[in-house]
């Protein structure tokens, strides 16, 4: 009986125990929140990742550990990885934590990035500005998440409130510029590697995002064989540097038809959704799979898959479920503004089918600004 | 928040949970084994299903109620619907649980039967195996799973072998006699009705069973689409005729183009497992969604699919997972011989992938007398 174990306890770990079950896993699941959600189908650690005697109970109690939660302090990756088997390894883990750091990976192995600074005062700011050029984005280096900890500046005017906002940060988790990509598309590879070196990527997948925050992503992405090539081929490289096990998600920005790397997701990722129903093999059992040395499963599609993000509360199931391909996911959380409480995933067998589908759910629920990006990308 | 209850905590009631949780559903189980399977997942309540006190804790903290093991006695069934909502209702599950009471209703439907009789007395079996004919099979009328509770008399010599090893039963659980069938094929309907009427079944599957237990099953079974459409119609009459709600199986010999109903399974069926990786929607999902008055989702296959059972202890998972369309399921048991401790599905797009599969497997687990009869009837 294998038992693996989870730093972080929300919808992410909660969907890997639950596709981790039929391979005859067990879990254990670490979180600061005693109500985190996966806690209702699995056994859970409560507590700091900082509390040592926490983090000792959850080492001797699992026989790997991986991650939910990607900002857990690299010291306690550190920590846990002397004492269990850790996957994706903590030096992959901290890279993918710093923006400074996988960014400087990223053109270090020929992936392009939009042009990039490390900020570290005021007067730093400035003069980055002035080489990177407007509009750009100041963004801090750790711990962002969902769009969290970045400040748009279109205009010289926008530099004060940007440092007054973030500027205090530059001395804890650090600032990074960024160009603004003025991009036609975000794109996401979601992939995994295994023990043994071996990878595997699902298709490409399209990107929405409002507010920071993943609206939809469709699979496959409507993209030339070329350009998903070589974004998997981006993917491999970045994976076979880090030694990483496991699934991880590339984000991507494409303009012109080329490719820029926005950032590395070392986990699961909510672009990867749609692989539960969508693939012959989930993002979720394909990391487990991974993490424990097992053979990796196949990645490939079956049909279309489109994932509708539920944001703040949910809406009615109905008309979902009503939908020959409509899969539901309730993640069992509150709602909450700005919370991730679940998704839908809808599955046809071709665009038409699975635009049908999208058009009936976004007037049904009176979504449809969120439906209407991703018919247009399957009408193209 | 619903929680859903579950008499019975074995591996039906674990792949209920796990389907059930994306629809943001609660579990609880109540089983007599504080070691159920499902209580790896699920809360429990251990106790006898004659526990008044356990039943009424049960109850108290369910919404709906609904079966892992059929043989659940019917006054604890009746007890439990005068307090939540039953579904499958007591009635549909009485008649399911009782040989007798199930044929008498099928012959009544006019869904065609093996010939039987009421056995109540050695005096009874002689006559009813003189007008029966042999071979015939005695079986209890209650409490038999899994091809216990059975005696087949080949021969009039057999006759009093099968009063020694049964006769006693005629007074507590009742017997019957049944005409043995020199069937080619068993099939099984696996359909879902739900609290509206709504019925919906997935493609016909093939069975093979050793030594009484489930082996393999195939769908889409090769049957022409007459055979077929009969089959669902007897489902569709016996699921009206119960007021059934829910997930059932159907078991039916095949003979000469011709349908005889075998039984009545009142729950999720291991012969419709393949559902889970095979059809858009599995039957625990729909099982759930007909329970819960949802809609009902579709049941059409993607590709063929064949499950393998594990009985008595898993064998190696590996040439399973190295499969492009092959998913494991280990229901967390400790090996014992008989029990039915996991199974795997292979999925193909077409026939002739799947008997590819199938032959590979069966030599790497050395399993060929398991996926030979599969091969040749993928091959026919
Ligand atoms: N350099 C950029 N140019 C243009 N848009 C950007 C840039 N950086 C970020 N964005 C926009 O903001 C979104 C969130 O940014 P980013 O992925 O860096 O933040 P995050 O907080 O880590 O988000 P997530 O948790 O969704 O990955 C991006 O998906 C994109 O839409
Ligand atoms: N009348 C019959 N003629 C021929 N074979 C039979 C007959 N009844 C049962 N069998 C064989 O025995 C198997 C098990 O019988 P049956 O389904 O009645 O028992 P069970 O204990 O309820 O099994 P399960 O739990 O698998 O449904 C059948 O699938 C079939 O292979």
């Amino acid at each position: 009986m294998t038992t693996v174990g989870i730093l972080g306890g929300g919808q992410l770990a909660r969907m890997l125990a639950l596709s981790g079950a039929p391979l005859g896993l067990r879990f254990l699941v670490m979180d600061t929140a005693p109500d985190a959600c996966a806690g209702q189908f699995v056994p859970m650690v409560v507590g700091d990742y900082r509390d040592e005697a926490a983090l000792a109970e959850f080492a001797s109690r699992v026989d790997v550990a991986t991650f939910d939660f990607e900002n857990v302090p690299a010291e306690s990756a550190q920590w846990l990885s002397e004492r269990v088997p850790v996957f994706p390894n903590p030096r992959a883990l901290g890279v993918a934590q710093d923006r400074l750091a996988e960014k400087t990976l990223f053109r270090k192995l020929g992936i392009p990035v939009p042009d990039f600074a490390d900020i570290a005062t005021r007067a730093g700011l400035d003069e980055a500005v002035a080489k990177i050029g407007l509009p750009c984005i100041l963004k801090t280096r750790r711990l962002g998440y969902d769009g969290k900890g970045q400040f748009r500046i279109k205009s010289a005017a926008d530099v004060d409130a940007a440092w007054q906002s973030l500027g205090a940060q530059a001395q804890t988790v650090g600032l990074i510029l960024e160009a603004f990509v003025p991009f036609e598309r975000e794109l996401s590879v979601v992939a995994v590697r295994g023990r043994d070196g071996e990878f595997r990527a699902w298709p490409l997948t399209e990107n929405w995002h409002v507010d920071g925050v993943l609206s939809a992503s469709l699979a496959p992405a409507e993209a030339d064989a070329g350009l998903a090539e070589t974004a998997l081929e981006y993917a491999r490289k970045l994976a076979d540097a880090l030694d990483y096990v496991g699934v991880f998600a590339l984000e991507l920005f494409c303009r012109a038809g080329q490719l820029l790397a926005n950032e590395l997701a070392p986990r699961v990722h909510n672009s990867g959704h749609w692989t539960i129903e969508g693939a012959e093999t989930s993002q979720f059992e394909n990391h487990l799979r991974a993490v424990l040395g097992l053979p990796l499963g196949d990645t490939r599609m079956l049909g279309h898959a489109c994932m509708l993000n539920w944001v703040g509360e949910l809406p009615n199931a109905a008309p979902v479920l009503r939908e020959p391909g409509g899969h539901w996911h309730d993640y069992g959380k509150s709602p909450r503004a700005g919370r991730k409480v679940g998704h839908a995933t809808l599955r046809a067998d071709n665009a038409a089918a699975l635009a049908g589908a999208l058009q009936r759910i976004g007037d049904a629920l009176a979504r449809g600004a969120q439906t209407a990006p991703v018919i247009r990308s399957l009408q193209a």
